[in-house]
């Protein structure tokens, strides 16, 4: 089994309710890494014998630090309609809620379809680029094989303001293992907080709010199986303790598969 | 009292239960705006007794056709730690969920800040501009005064593919209103969806997950008052049924004051 599978793994408790527990593999600098956390959480509704459809839309609210350790997931399904699908869940330890998320499924028909954006351009291939050091980095960066065009994270925090915070990278699951919604989600969080990029500067971080949209379905999925995806990320503004940070990711086709926002809490 | 604040008034009804109704001033073409539902169920966390901050992050799940009437929301407070306040909301009608909701509160401090993106340049003084016409258009249009740089939404539905869906507008409340947190989250809204600009052809629509980054604090938004705001909003992909739009809200000094991003139903 994949470490990301074991990661996500979750046994169900009864209705609505699905033990899991942290995995070291995933570690942040405190806590589990978000996408890894979003990954379970969508999981529960993905395995629920209610399901109805594929993600559209997932939103994670991190309500307090995740300890390592044993987790609950509470889903429940709200409402079922004839296309779409609507979900609670939370996240619970030892009682308290750690996290609280919702998810939209959709059966998807075929239609008009359109790309307005354009996948990043120029960009090497991956065989040409070196894979980005994890020297200094958590553990759960070890889980992913990045591959930076431009907006690296730095290699020093030297304190030089950068122009922009900017990144395009391809990236994909380490060891490689076939792309699906879950492993979607949790890479919708593998960009390195712009503030880093953009300030050089460390600086204690954490996302309070993480939406990602899904605009590939499982075919998509499937065709771009074990192979290295591209990712672009900027921020629009830091004010005030929050910023924002918005990502895209891209087949190697030039398909968006998914795009993201989060605000992020920081400290000065 | 505005019609805006009649619109999303809620009497309380005991622990964490307000009643409210729809307004008909803020009619879409089959109920209410959604900009309104959600400033509504925002409105019901900064009413709740419990509140401590200011909203950072709104994501609203439009679960089922909202009916013209009363509603019911119910407000919970998930977990409330030094700085943040997490939150839970669900609107209903006759026991059915119309709407969820999740709302992240905080205290902010100053910190080092930056604006990274930049306020549209070149947009002519609102005074410039001709206020766009509601004719046939749904009664809620009739309540925001915008006056469009580009992008306007098409006057007759001629089929003719537009090059993209981006729209810059100078927007504000009908009759002019101060800027607060509810007001903003409405007007997040109120940008016409995407697919009628870039296609200019009718089709069926439904926004199905929204989500609101407040970038802005309370005394940013005093400081705005009744005065126009510039909006711009975009699109970056409509596939199969569903397709995204971003937008971002600038105070007329050219600060970035709100982001907001949806996934939108569509039926070709």
């Amino acid at each position: 089994m994949h470490t990301f599978d074991q990661a996500i793994r979750l046994q169900a408790l009864g209705e609505h309710r699905f033990a899991g527990a942290t995995s070291a593999a995933y570690a942040n600098m405190v806590g589990p890494f978000g996408g890894i956390t979003s990954a379970a959480l969508l999981n529960a509704t993905l395995q629920h014998p209610e399901r109805q459809g594929d993600p559209i839309a997932l939103t994670v609210n991190f309500a307090g630090p995740v300890a390592d350790g044993d987790y609950e997931i509470e889903a429940r399904p709200l409402r079922t309609n004839r296309s779409t699908q609507h979900w609670l869940l939370q996240m619970l330890q030892q009682g308290s809620v750690v996290a609280s998320a919702t998810v939209v499924l959709a059966l998807r028909r075929e239609t008009w379809s359109l790309h307005e954006a354009e996948a990043p351009r120029d960009m090497p291939p991956a065989g040409n680029l070196a894979r980005a050091t994890n020297h200094r980095l958590p553990e759960w960066t070890r889980r992913y094989d990045m591959r930076f065009v431009d907006g690296a994270p730095p290699e020093s925090f030297d304190g030089q303001l950068q122009p922009h915070s900017a990144s395009r990278l391809w990236v994909r699951d380490e060891p490689p293992r076939a792309l699906d919604f879950a492993a979607l989600a949790s890479l919708c969080d593998s960009f390195f907080p712009r503030i880093f990029v953009r300030r050089r500067r460390f600086a204690p971080i954490g996302t309070v709010s993480l939406s990602t949209f899904f605009h590939a379905d499982e075919a998509l999925l499937r065709e771009q199986g074990e192979r290295h995806l591209a990712g672009c990320a900027r921020a629009l503004n830091f004010r005030n303790g929050y910023f924002d940070q918005s990502a895209e990711v891209w087949s190697d086709s030039g398909q968006l598969l998914a795009s993201t926002h989060q605000m992020v809490y920081f400290r000065e």
